[in-house]
């Protein structure tokens, strides 16, 4: 019964999980309570997780926010997606109605939704800006495309980042023990392999597909542009400064955003919720920049996005759900809300053995 | 939305999902929603499902129920268990006390919480029966151990059934929109196992399990008792007969209630949200008694219990967890609500494309 004794994720840091007693302290509360040991699999995991992520016996998850992190990509000119460009910036507005899947879902997570505009291209009218939870802290009107130059200028990758690590700090200031994140850009599926087949060194066709759904000859397009843009920035840099420079490269500011949230997340021992193939990329980044900060992300969601699982398993982690969704927006990570809740509670209020009168196990 | 004025029968359950027209209506909605056809993956397929059971485009998850079946086993007596019986009762004290892990998970998922005396051997304390949400339906102090004879007789067995159907009803009339069942009983995998290792003509080693984590030696015994059972309880019978023969021969009080909830759930159009092993092995006699009353059923998730798989398989369902949980007192199921909810909610609230000017997919 040793399955349930170890987290999730790859024990790499000390500096978040090394709390050899208190996490000691967590798996003896787990295993006085009234059930077989490790009976609750992968919600006993999470349970110890959020009490060393928390420093606590007592985790909780109470209040939770979504962010979509939003923007344009000057890669989606090159025929890669199923939709048009335009629809980044018409999902935004989408977002703002609270017409949108992850609307929906935030509200029956009872979660608040945050939409940070990182560089979208589009007009939106002036009673946007009004709108609670809207966030304009646009780099620029999209990212360059890629087979031709940098996505972005480290300049501009910065001020991405900054715009995720702000969401990290805002949910930290507002009490929200867990933040969901996920994106919103047209496009983003190549810059997302791009980026996972530069930073794990696999071909691009094991993390190219199909997205919103391109056809067969969009994919192809993909994957050519996804080579050529490999060929373009090849680098000899290393670690975080290669990192540092695919993003820069080949990422969207979403992406680059939803980095720098991690990262800032891991800083502040606040809990993330990973969203699907384009989220998964950021993490791969974020571990890339700072290998303990992935211990701050609880993965939400195996997306039936062609390349997802391949990032899951270099990353070691094993996701919550797998309900064949390839939508992003933080749609999936809005899902499981409710699971990192439940597993906080069951560590908090469940009875023991002992204190409900039960009888242990018997010898054989 | 009162049907139980209908008549019984397969003529009628027929037509749970044969409404062609409101198929396509349903299949439209889902499709002219802002995201890409069929990105939301099982989520669109539960929200289909809910609207054909309740016959609606806006179908409703809102007030939910959890339904925990309690039994003692003769064949616990047998050594197939790594706990003792006396743990059934004990653990439905438990339950009406608040501290087992269905009563959090309930809690978290806003669910009212049912408890049912099918047949445990103990004295509860006569204040136990004032409790809300506790139904004294004991049909007998245990099953007999079936290894020796028939676990109960035909008219209790029809006591038991009728404790299930009693829930069904009494959640329709309270406005319960999904009721999620599972069960309590220590040796009842036993009896799951013998149940589908009959009524799927597999060998009993393929869906015997450690249950709540029986060692070796327990392993061995429990297999050879279900063997025993095999052997003694063997029958000529086929279809609904055989179903109801092995259910009294082999089966538990509280699995025979979850057979009966799932009949007359299906009659209702009550959306059932099944538990683990044992519960998908009540599944399972209800679709032999009668086959249309699968489609009443939600399959919560894939237990790590062996031969969960191969019953889910059989039955040919993909659950929409894979937790590695093991605990059943409807744990899973209780988990699942919330997705339940959310598909229900996402059918109800989206936006379409049209609504919300976003540009469909373009020419490749």
């Amino acid at each position: 019964m040793n399955q349930s004794s170890e987290p999730c994720g790859p024990a790499v840091v000390d500096a978040l999980f090394g709390d050899v007693a208190l996490r000691r302290d967590l798996l003896h509360k787990l295993n006085s309570q009234t059930k077989p040991p490790g009976s609750l699999g992968l919600l006993e995991q999470v349970g110890l997780r959020l009490g060393l992520l928390q420093r606590t016996l007592l985790p909780k998850v109470e209040r939770t926010r979504v962010c979509v992190f939003a923007g344009s990509h000057g890669i989606a000119n090159e025929g890669v997606s199923a939709y048009p460009s335009e629809v980044t910036g018409q999902m935004v507005l989408n977002f703002l109605s609270g017409g949108a899947a992850v609307c929906v879902l935030a509200r029956a997570a009872g979660a608040s939704l945050h939409v940070v505009d990182v560089g979208v291209d589009a007009n939106f009218p002036e009673s946007v800006f009004e709108r609670p939870g809207f966030f304009p802290r646009r780099v620029k009107c999209g990212t360059s495309s890629f087979v031709d130059m940098p996505a972005m200028s480290f300049e501009e990758c910065d001020a991405a980042l900054e715009a995720g690590r702000e969401q990290a700090r805002l949910a930290v200031r507002d009490g929200v023990d867990a933040l969901a994140i996920g994106e919103m850009g047209i496009g983003n599926t190549t810059s997302a392999a791009a980026l996972s087949a530069a930073l794990l060194e696999v071909d691009p066709v094991d993390v190219v597909g199909r997205g919103t759904g391109v056809d067969d000859a969009g994919l192809l397009r993909k994957l050519e542009a996804i080579r050529a843009a490999l060929s373009l920035h090849k680098t000899a840099l290393s670690g975080a400064d290669a990192a540092r420079h695919w993003l820069a490269s080949v990422g969207g500011f979403e992406i680059a955003a939803m980095v720098g949230c991690i990262l800032e997340a891991a800083r502040l021992r606040l809990a993330i919720v990973v969203d699907g193939f384009i989220a998964t990329a950021s993490a791969l980044v974020a571990l890339r920049m700072e290998p303990e900060s992935l211990e701050t992300c609880f993965f939400a969601h195996e997306s039936s996005e062609h390349g997802h699982a391949l990032v899951l398993n270099a990353l070691k982690q094993k996701p919550l759900l797998k309900l064949e969704m390839r939508l992003g927006e933080a749609s999936g990570a809005t899902l499981v809300l409710p699971l990192l809740r439940a597993a906080a509670l069951l560590m908090c209020e469940m009875a023991t053995f002992e204190s409900a009168k039960i009888s242990g196990a018997v010898a054989s």
